[in-house]
């Protein structure tokens, strides 16, 4: 028997936007392993074992699964949205290359999902119509002196950005200080999506202002994606319904050469 | 009859990347609009109609599926990758925005896709394992000095930097441009790919290092998504197959305080 692992995408929630590619190695695995909210939303099969773990130990749950992909298990480890935007594939990699020389022969593959933003877009109208960024608010794996300079520039360059992770009970403030920052650059009234598990049945999104979303920022939690728009992302009303977010995909001129500090 | 517009993803290529959510809104579409290759991925069908356009003229095309829903129709205008990504989406708000005010009561709804940075990324490895940014290199939308200075900024904050819309005939030297600005901040041996065509027939994934990605620009076309690593992206050697690319999670300190630029 020869053991196998993919890194497999769930999407942000909806059955309906789990790929079928996707589907088809959750069908063909016999072991799956993963966060255990997302092992949840998959059925018991006879002759498929779960393995759930805790958030935190995703370096831990990737060399378990190549371990018993070593071992000849067809191995899916499960990761919401796409595995490869902060998701499980970069600790698979990571637990490979710290891990013996044999997991070197296995045939491992990553299988793409609807990562939370595009899902987050999609609800909203076009908000990625121009360029964007996508940048982890954690402080776990880098420093914050990183982060914020990440955010100076993607606000100085105007690129829509995509904040994942943007606050935990353990990291509280570190959205408003993200928002803060983008006060410095961007009007009050620039648009601010809180897109909560989008696609699932406690969905949720909000469309507010930067000012709003600064005073809001204590809302958000781990299932919310923040979208911070570029200087020329706005809102067309719409009867009957919030109005749409979107991003035109032409630039009249340099924003990098013209923007000007606001607070 | 009440009319509606849905703009689908079809993911990158691959049929087994289509969602069944996009599935459905094409099975229930009594009109297709999109750009003609696109269109042929999708099979003939009693009661549907096709509108092929050509690739330069989104807001006509998006214009024409706003007036069909407008006159009842069930119309799903049809993207490659994920619509809200250099896509389709902003492309049809832009219509909406300048359109008769009758159309903003229409239905219009986003179906998201795998975007094709994505389905590149899942190929090689986990390269978007950090944080990323996307960018258009077509400056038929914005002037060239805002693609650099966007360039100049992602670089500066060591972004892995993913290029849509890399090269074409009437657009030949922006790749080179962006490729010998990424040399003058990252080492010559950084890992570049080349995704050309992920998930369709005559896919091609090619693994260069900046150098190698330098020389072989004019190799890409419009149907290459380029990526270019970060500082922290390396590759992991396997047995029997191209290396893995991989981004680590972690930084260790600030990249912005501490790179220098090379030539």
């Amino acid at each position: 028997m020869t053991g196998s692992l993919t890194i497999v995408g769930l999407g942000p929630g909806a059955p309906e936007w789990i790929t079928p590619a996707a589907q088809a190695a959750l069908d063909d695995a016999s072991d799956l392993v993963g966060y255990g909210p997302y092992l949840d939303r998959l059925p018991e099969r006879e002759g498929r074992t779960k393995h759930a773990s805790d958030n935190r130990v995703e370096v831990e749950r990737a060399a378990q699964a190549l371990r018993l992909a070593a071992e000849g298990r067809r191995v899916a480890v499960v990761s919401g949205g796409d595995p490869g935007v902060f998701a499980m594939a970069a600790a698979v990699f990571e637990a490979l290359e710290a891990g013996p020389a044999a997991w070197r022969a296995l045939p491992i593959a990553v299988e793409p999902g609807v990562t939370a933003m595009l899902a987050a877009a999609a609800r909203a109208g076009a908000p990625l119509g121009g360029d964007f960024c996508a940048i982890s608010l954690s402080d776990n794996l880098k420093p914050w002196e990183v982060v914020t300079a990440r955010l100076a520039a993607a606000l100085a360059a105007d690129f829509v950005i995509c904040l994942y992770n943007p606050i935990s009970k353990a990291r509280p403030w570190q959205l408003g200080k993200a928002l803060a920052l983008a006060a410095g650059r961007r009007a009050a009234d620039t648009p601010v999506l809180f897109a909560r598990a989008v696609g699932r049945p406690d969905e949720s999104l909000r469309i507010l202002t930067l000012a709003e979303a600064r005073a809001a920022a204590g809302t958000a939690d781990m299932a919310t994606l923040v979208m911070i728009g570029a200087s020329g992302t706005r809102l067309i009303a719409r009867e009957g319904g919030a109005p749409y977010v979107y991003t035109p995909r032409s630039v009249a001129k340099s924003p990098c050469a013209t923007s000007q500090g606001r607070t």
